[in-house]
């Protein structure tokens, strides 16, 4: 079974390398009649794309997505949608003085160490470019979920030691308003400083993303194997750079008692049909409970690493083993959690976008 | 697509609620002609199981692993493995009192969102007893793993505030002679004597395991959503209590620098064929990079929340929506941790069992 | 990806060989709020079971099913039911003398190929008795299904050169009121004095069934690869001596007109809501287009091989490739139809099962 | 689960509707270092593209193939190798006439019926243009098969009651030598008259193919579901047109005895290690024994109905259910046979790469 696949009722594919002709996903499993037209793919690519401010890597990519198939008059048909979007300023040549090196950070070597050959040419499927193809399928998942009502929302909570405060709910445009994309100005202003400052210090930083989804109803998730928690953490570690990801109170559990960390059970209104709808007064679960939704907002959390790709001289060998110093050029972000947000985003709006139609399997709609 | 199974080429499917009949779990895939004996899954299933020591719940079971297919004249025959281990002290009894009440901190509610019908047996598939089908097929792919020169042993880190220091090499013995499983004999007094303060003041404790895999081949793991990484987060965030997951320097990543973290890359020694083997000084990535391995000791980390039930009143309402007070009663161990080691190792075998097979699909045994 | 689990939404793993202590199987989907007791299963085996007449097998088995999860209070809950059956006649000692060759038209050179060991008493895997899985998952799958308003009913229409006359609807009450299960009783007499006949000559001969499934509603089946039909051909071609499938017109279709062949399109009645409901005035489609149900009856027909298994020397060679004679002792039918009757229904309600779960992924109950 | 995928470990994404902007796949889990050029793919494409004789559709296309991924310096890299062929003589006008009606033997209404919404276009996703996308696909397994001594040709074995006689072995340029497929020069020229009067008749005729797969190593198949001969019978089956499939004797077999149908088992000669090959003297089973390969030629067969589009007027409805006559113009083949060969040695080829993929994850290469 090979692993450019995700999800199960909502699935998808996605295939190319950074400097091959193109990138792309095929999402299989969207229902039919959501209304999807490109721009709501590109709206999600371009938040994605580099070289948007000076702190972001300065590559200029267009990104122009182009649905291949399965939308028809404006809406979805219920047959696969195939996304597309040709790959333009690959410089492969930047990449030829280290196709016999491997480079630190990067999967070079393993690649190698698994399939015996290696696209050398800028980490090839290793590469941060393979995430367009994630993020053109969570803008169909997003459309998806708006209709149920769910919302997805990601925003930097910390870079290096410059954590973000305690903000009750925040919107869209105050992630946007900053490069960072981090929604509390004078945080975002402080992150902004450090990043420039590790830049001009020839050095990347790590940083740490928060994603909550509001709106999702209770019951998603499928036992065992497949908790809602499961599944987010395989969608969110899948990502390059991910090397940690926890939900509501995550490693603050650890020294926690349970006194505190259970969350008690109230009843949050009436239902349609005069049902009870259950919630809880604090949420350190982060909306999950045996892997299955509760109803109150889904939080996670996610460690990104520092950039691989720093300009200053990295021991390493080259193919034959031979010790030699490498100094990776090109442009890379510093930092990579602004640029990780839409992605993280679109992992988790896949999640759920596939445990929902799981869900109606097994009850319908109702 | 329910969630039951886990696992492509290495696959498993358990089944079993823990006051039903029985527990247990199909093995599909296995390679054949492994020895396997009942005694080799008994032999984790004991780890497993609680009643060992003071520190833990004193459910008396001796879950005895019957093995019905799949191992004929003494190893594996390439054909489905069952195991069964029937219910037997199963006081259902117990669990009447609170048939109409949702417990914080459970997946009461959850369940009966989700399926309308829950059986309110002690957790019924939420219940820690559904684990022992994970540790039978562990036990199974450990025998796999151990002919290719792959071990995995987890201990307890820390419980609570107490961690324990940074140790070389450790073994299953230093590990086992404590109840609570951690293998610097000083930080295990002091997390026994913390968990069994915790637990006469009948609250409860969170805390933290970490796992090791060694002599794990480099090239396992599939690009791009299959990473190892990713379906170790799956595999560890799937099982009960677990919030959180990293690996490598994990959380510590995030106020790190670039070139701090990057390992240099180092030529180990020469291996079959004159080939160069490759390695790492440092182990920051925790032995993957871009998801794959590197040859290096995969280490990977859980957060345990503190334990759920706890002999003290706690807000909640009952199906109606009606406020109430619910006192959890029955056997619980206040820390997690020291049976969450072997369910640990377990997950952590099943994936790299599942890899090796997955990437001798690929390029063969060579 | 190893073969023993069928199905995706509705799913099943089964496990066992005919010698070990048991088969059985895990069933992963069922939706909850399903009334399920052990009889419904026991009766669907009891059709399955041998020795019920003089024309089948003498092997005497009780075939008792126990349900080990998944049922709680009379109802199914959404979690994994597991079906276990003892193995109580396994007379291994009639195959000792055999475990050095292979027989003719069985798997046992095949299973060696493959494994490199094998267990060679009695088929192991490949025997018949891995069909009571099949047949106990089905029966839940009928029981589903029967909520939807979906009957199947499987009959043997051909056995050697006699065929059953076109009948319109019949009855399962006509179908067991013969030992060959054919609900013509005319033509059930000639086969069953062929079959005899046969057996009188030591020898078996070849048969045909057709199942049809009425009530299920139009719109089930995956385009492209999961079409119902695909799924249908490979359900039941997975069965043990079945060499051939097809659905509707089928091979008569070779020889046909287009003029003849297609089905007019008609108007059946006014569906709810007003919506119109469409049918075919006949059914060459065999009650699909394009893969995907149309409202009208499935209807599907296998080809079974005659016995492998007949008393009579047998040109073989041993597993050091010596030519060898070989006869099969043993119980054995001489004919398959009607032993394969109720696996070939069971085949059909988890494929309709499992597309009636998929669909409502997609679309919800609506 | 989306119907979109086929295989597991060799694992084929197709997308594209027939008038849409392309048709295209996606194929996971080649291994690297194969070789592979678009101009295989295109080989396979021309031979399967319309237009090519006067008993063929006259649609003018190209289907230019293009390569966008997983092929680096000429050889695969074991990522997604994506296949696009852009969709270029799509008259839509043609349909806008039939836009409100069913057209018998086509999956118009069933389309509508699954998805509420359907893409009118010439058939959308239902239409012969999907099978683009498996063609491509093919072309690469045949090429990782081609390397493991593996060959797969299919040929037009009957149209209507023109039969073609037992052949020996034949090549694939005798089958090519006719417009039908057909390696008999004889009966090639009855059945191109044939067509050809059926065609002046403003009719259609059934067919079928016969698919031949010589050098399949023993042990190929995976019990119990994902047997060889379930998986072909899948694959074929899930190709338009396709109402029957059989292996070996099939349906012949029904009126056989077993002292026939049994293959008599020898020796064939000394493999590598003086381990006997072990063959069958006849081949009633079709190379599969227990739905695993016996090392002998493995025989598939299917049939396929009259092509659905006549020129002539037929009873259907429109959505609203009211009566219409519809005259299906535009171009079609008046039998399908000859086409669907490549089609169908393509699908016979993905199955096969599928399971020398997943046995080697069983066994390795050894």
């Amino acid at each position: 079974m090979p692993g450019n696949s995700f999800g199960h009722s909502f699935r998808i594919t996605t295939f190319g390398e950074s400097h091959g002709p193109a990138v792309g996903v095929v999402v299989d499993g969207c229902p039919p009649g959501i209304p999807l037209a490109e721009e709501d793919i590109q709206r999600e690519l371009d938040r994605r794309r580099p070289g948007q401010s000076l702190i972001a890597s300065a590559r200029q990519e267009t990104d122009a997505a182009e649905i291949l198939s399965g939308v028809f008059e404006g809406v979805t048909t219920g047959t696969p949608i195939a996304v597309l979007v040709r790959n333009e300023d690959a410089r492969s040549r930047d990449y030829a003085a280290i196709k016999d090196l491997f480079r630190p950070g990067h999967a070079d070597y393993t690649y190698l160490a698994k399939y015996g050959v290696r696209d050398y040419r800028g980490g090839g499927r290793a590469s941060a470019r393979e995430t367009i193809g994630r993020v053109a399928a969570g803008a169909i998942a997003k459309k998806l979920l708006g209709y149920e009502g769910v919302s997805v929302l990601g925003y930097t909570c910390q870079v290096g030691d410059v954590k973000m405060p305690t903000m009750e709910r925040m919107t869209l445009e105050q992630v946007e308003a900053s490069p960072v994309r981090c929604p509390d100005p004078e945080t975002a202003a402080a992150m902004e400083n450090l990043i420039k400052q590790v830049r001009s210090e020839r050095d990347s930083i790590g940083s740490a993303v928060e994603i909550v989804a509001r709106g999702v109803p209770a019951g998603l998730g499928e036992p065992v194997f497949d908790k809602l928690k499961a599944d987010l953490a395989k969608a969110l570690v899948s990502v390059p750079a991910v090397v940690g990801f926890e939900y509501g109170s995550g490693f603050a559990a650890v020294p926690s008692r349970g006194t505190q960390h259970n969350d008690p059970i109230i009843r949050r209104q009436t239902g349609s049909g005069g049902a009870p709808v259950i919630g809880t007064r604090t949420n350190n679960a982060g909306g999950m409970l045996g892997g299955i939704s509760t109803g109150e907002p889904i939080v996670v959390r996610v460690a990104l690493k520092p950039t691989a790709s720093i300009p200053q001289p990295m021991e390493t060998v080259d193919t034959q083993g031979n010790p030699q110093t490498i100094v990776t050029k090109g442009r890379h972000d510093p930092c990579l959690a602004p640029r990780f947000v839409p992605i993280g985003e679109a992992m988790v709006a896949l999640v759920l976008a596939d445990h929902l139609l799981r869900q109606r399997a097994i009850r319908g709609t109702e």
